[in-house]
């Protein structure tokens, strides 16, 4: 960890993207999510140029700051440095892990999107603050996504990295306890959030399946 | 100027875009036309991922410091500091200036793309470094481009900024004398030098129909 905020403490880590819930706005879902319980969320906005992403991930970042939540960019350090973010997140195909840590400083996190072992064993390597592994499940928000990996891929890498291990990939509330049970310290979620009927009672009913994270003065 | 450097001296602005000349090695032709005089240089890639990017602009940006000349990156802040660029150079919808200023430090140069008076003024009032206007004629090197200003829409925008103006869009050689005396003070190119039968030659050419630059000890 080399941000002073423990993020970990977290198991539900929403993801924020506009082309998931084009209808509700991102910073009511924030706001709401929060205010039942979440404290992880990540700004993803694949299609956007950097003008109009940067206005969408200012009203987060500011309604995140209101909220006292961690607010993460995804793919964009320049931009997660413009707002002020908490962190940034990585694909794949993004920055080198050592090269967006000296673009972002030592204080902010940063996570890797991972999708087989050898990414794992890679990733690891490069000490993020975080991995995200998946998808576990098929994703409701993307249509060329990895190969599934299911709870067997998730368990297998379970072996392979000490990291923080975010699951991420179709999971939905009845699966929380398999997918925590094959090694996950916590879950990403964005279509289970962002199209819940009910945002507060979907947020809540995560975190009640998720173990209590444990007082960081404990 | 809030770089060390006087970049202003260089009347030739030299863009590096892999999809307007993709069977030869940017590489070479950075090395190539430093070695004929030019000294600024921009790196160029809208459809690469970042990861791709970073490759490409590192090997550019390692050939920049070889050959002595600027190096800056379009667009993309966090690749500019990643390679340790010279500076970045931002289109319309990219971060706005005050925002990419921050992300990129106070020594870095900062130019922007314009292409009508609004736009020239808006960008003067945050004091870049530079400004990019155009398209001057219809560029060689994109397809969806603004439209066309001609030398009366930069003679026009002469008046409305004292920065230094860049004048691109489908600039050849036989027009650079028409083009520094509607106001420019210096000229980017793309096509004329990348796609030239000798690239070495059209760059002495560029340089021998431009002014002099004043020596920076005079």
């Amino acid at each position: 960890m080399t941000s002073t905020t423990n993020f970990s403490l977290s198991p539900l880590y929403i993801i924020l993207d506009p082309s998931v819930c084009p209808e509700r706005p991102l910073v009511e879902v924030l706001t709401v999510a929060a205010e039942a319980g979440a404290v992880l969320f990540q700004y993803r906005n694949k299609t956007a140029s950097m003008k109009e992403a940067y206005v969408e991930a200012l009203a987060l970042r500011q309604a995140a700051a209101k909220a006292g939540v961690l607010f993460i960019v995804n793919d964009r350090c320049d931009l997660a440095l413009a707002v002020d973010a908490d962190g940034v997140h990585l694909g794949q195909g993004d920055l080198p892990l050592d090269l967006a840590r000296k673009v972002m400083g030592p204080n902010k996190l940063i996570g890797i999107s991972t999708h087989n072992p050898d990414q794992v064993r890679a990733a690891s390597a490069g000490k993020p603050d975080y991995l995200g592994f998946g998808p576990i499940f098929p994703p409701g928000s993307k249509r060329d996504h990895d190969p599934v990996v299911g709870l067997e891929g998730l368990r297998a890498i379970r072996a392979v990295t000490s990291l923080p291990i975010f699951a991420i990939g179709g999971i939905q509330i009845g699966q929380v306890g398999d997918v925590m049970e094959a090694g996950a310290d916590g879950i990403a979620v964005i279509s289970a959030i962002l199209k819940a009927a009910d945002i507060r009672e979907a947020v809540r009913t995560f975190l009640s399946r998720m173990p209590t994270p444990a007082s960081p003065a404990s």
